[in-house]
């Protein structure tokens, strides 16, 4: 997540770190060079003078639309959705503490259960992005459990059947009501809900054909452009394919770098911040006073 | 559902599989021939001039977007529907193993629970595809059940009632309380509020009128548009409807497609490892640990 | 709902069931017509010749595409609101009919209650489509059920009335705990919450001002249209004019049929097949054999 | 709200009642004035011919689609979410009047808890609309529960304390079980809901700068677009621009009619039906039979 | 929020409070400039004819819509969202204050519960502005309760670990019973959830790539229009970029404006006067009768 203030209007016109334009440059000098060379030929390729108008284009336009607004909208939808998720777990979890501190009868108890929450919310991150969640399980868990979920497959789906063992044990030894244990439930499922959420995200992606149709037709609409242009504003004309095909590369880019939230790319979710924060205001309920903070952003990006 | 990792810019114009050209071959040469005798023939039928510009077409972009606009997106919203319920059955499942696992006082009795559970999934997938699930039921249930099923019509509806029954069971001998079965019928109903969601979006298709005439209205359109072309682009009329019509027809063909999103079409979703994915995650729950694992995509198609 | 599966690329051009034409043939003609006569008098009405072109028809489509597309969008959005919410009362009532047969020891009282959910479901589509429920009450409900029905106003929810009552007898002579009445609440709430939103969608359309403002506009559009079209494309006139109105004219019957769900028109909800389902899938729950099945679709039509 | 059947399509053009002419007639007249004008000096003012063309029209068509969208859209969804407000109420009124009568031992104290909610339905609409609400509160209550409510700021969140304080009172007596009461619980804390929901959309309108960008950017529009036209199209550019301009005003005014929807305008929800409907449903719930009706509407217009 | 009843339509061309004219004037004056030095050289720079038609910024106006559309949508979810947040906030303490009063056997106790929902509420505001809540927690609270808020580092969700507190105190000392205990967990956890929800909306803001790239279409465009219109518009050249720079100036700061709606522009949402609402609410719940009200508009702004 990139983390910043927004610029004043003009400087915000060259900002480097946060523009997309590093990514796209290959194709968008590709394109501006096909532009040029049709400029200096007029339009004619092997002596053979490709005659097009700009109205193709303006029909074109409609599918296109469709297209790009869709991808775009989507996109931006598993994002959203992705950080709500992620919000779930926030509150949940607090939700979840609160109530094993007040709920327990034996308040002392609770602070293994907060740190398998704590360890839930690292173990989902570390699944989300591919990585070994084993040091964070070492620092929060005691050394049966880190056993028991270095052999689990879905390891944050066995640490909420641990959490809600730790639940049980309480209920058979007293200190948690039927009822309170009740109350409890319901947090418990939200956090399982939040978990499946992201699954679902990081597991399907948008139909694979979108990406596919939508890619060609950009492509296919920049290479042609210029052969439409050139004979209404000449040399004006590479400029002005930059510019188009510029808006184009960057929303596909853009909504190729969203539509997957739980990356490293600088516009994806912070979740090690969000984790971190997590952590911390868990921690807080259970009364320690040292909080962990997230680390500060390296150029403006949140990890 | 097509997996594959998303190739660099330029392959990824040349993509074969998860491209949506095979489909709709027959109609993109139907209509580009069409295209091309219009160019050959400057325009002219049986001797008489067609006078057709770009205007007509630019007024019937409007409604077009409307009803392209919004089969793609309902088309979409179905589709990810489809996979919300099925990401509400992954965990609603998991949540009752879970609470089969740590509510019951006597833990050796889940595991036919859990099974039940491993059989909804497999039988709303059945349901859903029109496949018979009896291979299914005979390898996780026992010979009552599967003989009771096999005369059932609504065969994930029995299921849950089975599972209502194993959990009155438990109450009436006393090793599930009454209010550790309330924590349960929660995700129980949520599970039932899955199975008729598929059910709706299986039964329900998007009104048929709407298909039939964004049909007509795309195959009118690419038919005519070759005369409202051939004056100003001249031979460049056949590449250019050949383009509009790819992009039409393939918006056409990819809405068809994952407007039924149980089928077993590329861009549908991949039943059969979500619900290999489901039997895992519960089997891990019950302690088992030699997990079933999805079938490896073929041609990057998961199905 | 029309059920036909989706015909070849090439049928589907001429289906003629399922098609919106036949509504719509007078106002096609009429405008048709009057592109004809202006197409013949070249513009010309009265020695006065009528400029115009197709600049301000652009211009106009910007507040008509808002008018159709928000009228499409929000019909077909209550058209499946209440496909929902006919799915919810089936889920809740299997949910009820489920927890009738598990939650209360005494299994052989269910019966009188799960022909009241029944009886629910065919009062709730005999009052959204103003039809005597009468036949269906005395085939399911005892005579002094019925009696009680017959001077009550508003039936679906008297039949609530009932549903609780049961409940409440059953909690008073001991086979029904208090916490498993708790667990039967739920989903009679939302039952409830069912039937107050089809009320909703069936007594609250659409405001009349917006259908009175997109009726003018469009036939405003398309009487003034072929004076624009004839200077440019003489005697296509006709046929672009036809080809516009038409998709104009289809999306505005089309909004119009859906918009009301609840009616017998072939696109509006299969109320009749859905709850015969609903009695089918409930009484299996109760462990009958012989299940009613839905009518077959007359023309591809189901009601 | 205006309920009428649809006129037929032809009759449908010349409609008065729901149509929202008499509204933006004094500014149709006066853009149609300006518009002759423009056109009985060929576009010269002062002797300066103001030279414009189509082109700047259609590049600001892009914003104004974008903020008439929005506009028309939100205004839209608050109206229907008004309406969802009300059907919520309607449905939690009837569940805590059916668990009153059945989950409460002695049902002969049910009529004052539903005269409660009564009064709650009418409470919320005199509050909405800004009227007082002592004659319903007189009719309904007893002398000590107006004196109570009479002195009250937040009048329907009083009433929903003394509901609470009815249930409370039923849990001392030992007629409403604790169980009981729970269930109980939800419904009324839905109701507080629908109340913040109402008053959440009466207080915040839409940001009051959007509606000023919006007017000025259609009646900057609507005065230069003569100049546009009167090269091109001659005599008939007032018509056009009667026509364009109706229909931005209408746009216009419809979505500042419903964005308020608890107002009297035509267009407005017919609170006064729906709580009247809301009276006799609980009232028919009790038992009784002589029930109130909603007022027949007027000139098609029900309030 | 800006609260002034709508102007007639004629003064509303004219208000100066709640137009974001202001805020964009440099901007406005800059392209106006540039395009009243490109109608006076006629399009030449440095002897260069700059030769540009309308057809590029049609073309770009494709991608333009989509990103402004995006962007606007967004913003606006963000503020509707974040108000419905607080009304959930609102109802939610309310339903709380409700219970505290009726649930609890001891009604005495309930104010120091209540004044922590209170404090919540204004501690809430305090950390989304940024500004010190200690006065408001000096009068609320007692001066124990300041001390351990005041080394918090999450304090609202500190205020919700009081308020659980309180309500175990309750349940030990045995004037709450467990069952209602539970009806009151439902309520805290959802201003849990809507304490989360604000957290997010303030810590994750639209992603700054897609400020980005809109902000350099705009104004790229902007720059280059004079170009495209001088040939065909002429003099009036400058009066259009005016024009059209100001709708797209004014759409994305207004965006800019409500994207972070817990802020003190005019257009955000008027915390302090909701706070102090909520506290009058749950003041009056607890029966006192002298109840602030909030601070009176300045100048129609809200704050």
């Amino acid at each position: 997540m990139i983390v910043r203030p927004r610029p004043h209007w003009f400087p915000m016109l060259f900002v480097v770190r946060g523009s997309v334009l590093p990514h796209i440059a290959p194709q968008l000098i590709f394109t501006t060079a096909i532009a040029i060379l049709v400029t200096a030929w007029h339009g004619v390729v092997y002596e053979w003078k490709v005659t097009l108008t700009f109205v193709p284009f303006s029909l074109i336009g409609l599918t296109l639309a469709i297209f790009l607004g869709f991808r775009n909208n989507t996109s931006y939808a598993r994002y959203w959705e992705a950080r709500v998720l992620w919000g779930t777990l926030m509150i949940e979890a607090r939700n979840l503490s609160r109530q094993a501190m007040t709920l327990v009868d034996d308040t002392r108890q609770a602070p293994p259960f907060v740190r398998l929450l704590i360890a839930f919310t690292h173990a989902l991150r570390h699944q989300l992005r591919g990585t070994d969640p084993k040091a964070d399980f070492a620092r929060l868990l005691t050394p049966a459990e880190c056993e028991r979920l270095s052999s689990a497959q879905f390891k944050p789906a066995m640490l909420l059947l641990m959490a809600s063992e730790w639940m049980a044990a309480r209920r058979r030894e007293g200190t948690l009501s039927q009822t309170m244990a009740l109350a409890m439930e319901a947090p418990l499922c939200k956090i399982g809900e939040a978990l499946a959420g992201c699954e679902r995200i990081a597991n399907t992606p948008i139909p694979f054909t979108y990406a596919v149709i939508i890619h060609r037709t950009i492509y296919l609409y920049c290479l042609l452009l210029p052969f439409a242009l050139v004979d209404s504003i000449g040399p004006m004309t590479p400029i002005i394919v930059a510019f188009i095909s510029y808006t184009f590369f960057a929303l596909e880019a853009l909504g190729a770098e969203i539509e997957d939230p739980f990356g490293r790319e600088p516009n994806d979710l912070a979740l090690d911040a969000l984790s971190i924060n997590v952590e911390a205001t868990l921690r807080e309920t259970m009364g320690e006073r040292d909080l962990p903070s997230p680390p500060a952003p390296v150029g403006y990006v949140q990890t």
